[in-house]
């Protein structure tokens, strides 16, 4: 049951805005091993570093308005609403690896997850979450790859805080790298008491806590090393 | 001229919520080396990480529900909106070096930044930009430490799924590294037509072609090298 498949128009040349509700999705199978779904802020640099690699990606995006600024722009993109289970059969996931979902609405990944799972459950999938919050969800469901919108960036602004008040490059870097793999591991935690609010109250007190002492802890251990080895 | 001053509340137990409009700052000078404005999704990361390297953080927020919420986590963060003028001065500008705006909104932002440019020149400031278009609104009044959103956990993703396409952990890494060069030399060129849109989308298709230009032509040197050593 595959829709009709418009061709894509890949030139700096575009077609007339039409309304979003009745505008037909024209995506289709390029045989990419990459299927990116969202090409807003996040899903922008995602698409574009993987071509600069080389690497096919067929991106799809659902805003209309979206989609022919970027053709403006000479960006090949589809227009189509991958929420949509036919969707992601057109757009070739069958012979696609990886998914990519970088959208910013929870409910609509939620639903490409589901599509995707049922209908291919060979691709990983690669999901982008807005907070903490949602990330619990995905991670309740399954999701291993998830990707929190703000966390790399304000730990890369940290470590250059760091180096201005006088860290060396190395512990900058050894602290962020620290403090996101034990936040990791403390979301995942959080996530499982997630619906038990008493619980989850404790659970993110006593993470909040846990992550200050090891982070600490590892100070600790430092200075211990640096002395040790002065 | 400074306002009264509360005594902040740093342990478990927590003032009830009063009217946002009508409850007074609680800021007050701890003689830290660093203000942060906003403990959000991204400051709170920040605050986080410096403080567990040991470096004092004065911590503002101007959402009573939210400084309230963290305080029975066990949160030290006072109330108060950055923008007005003097709390800067009450929350330590004079003694401290480093000022972070880690908030959502580009017309607060730009305030803060305004009033500490005015009253404490001597800060370093780091600020948060939530997309490209306002960074180059940061970026435009000559503001250089500007960190967007979404810009490095998308790059994180996309290093991971280069990984998965086969690729070593060593190209995944410079391949992002020079993509964020790049785009940030890109972006600093793309600020400075931001007020004339053709210029502008003229300067945006240019930044497309020479950034997938630039990518390619170093997977090409690499290539070559590669072909040299091997």
């Amino acid at each position: 049951a595959v829709l009709p498949i418009l061709a894509a128009q890949r030139s700096v040349v575009c077609k007339p805005a039409s309304g979003k509700s009745e505008r037909e999705s024209d995506a289709t199978d390029e045989g990419n091993p990459v299927i990116l779904c969202g090409f807003g802020r996040f899903g922008h640099a995602v698409g574009r570093l993987l071509r600069s690699r080389g690497h096919g990606c067929t991106v799809l995006d659902h805003d209309p308005d979206q989609v022919e600024l970027l053709r403006t722009l000479g960006v090949p993109i589809f227009y189509g609403d991958a929420s949509r289970s036919e969707l992601l059969t057109i757009a070739g996931a069958a012979n696609a690896k990886i998914l990519i979902i970088a959208l910013k609405d929870a409910e609509t990944t939620l639903k490409i997850v589901e599509n995707a799972r049922r209908h291919h459950p060979h691709l990983k999938i690669f999901v982008r979450a807005h907070s903490r919050v949602e990330a619990y969800e995905y991670l309740k469901i399954g999701e291993e790859l998830v990707y929190r919108d703000t966390l790399d960036s304000s730990l890369r602004l940290g470590a250059d805080v760091l180096r201005m008040l006088g860290e060396s490059d190395e512990a900058a870097e050894r602290a962020t790298r620290l403090y996101r793999e034990r936040d990791e591991i403390m979301v995942r935690e959080m996530a499982k008491h997630r619906d038990d609010s008493q619980e989850f109250y404790g659970a993110a007190q006593e993470a909040h806590r846990t992550l200050d002492e090891l982070m600490r802890s590892d100070i600790e251990a430092n200075s211990a090393e640096a002395a040790k080895a002065g």
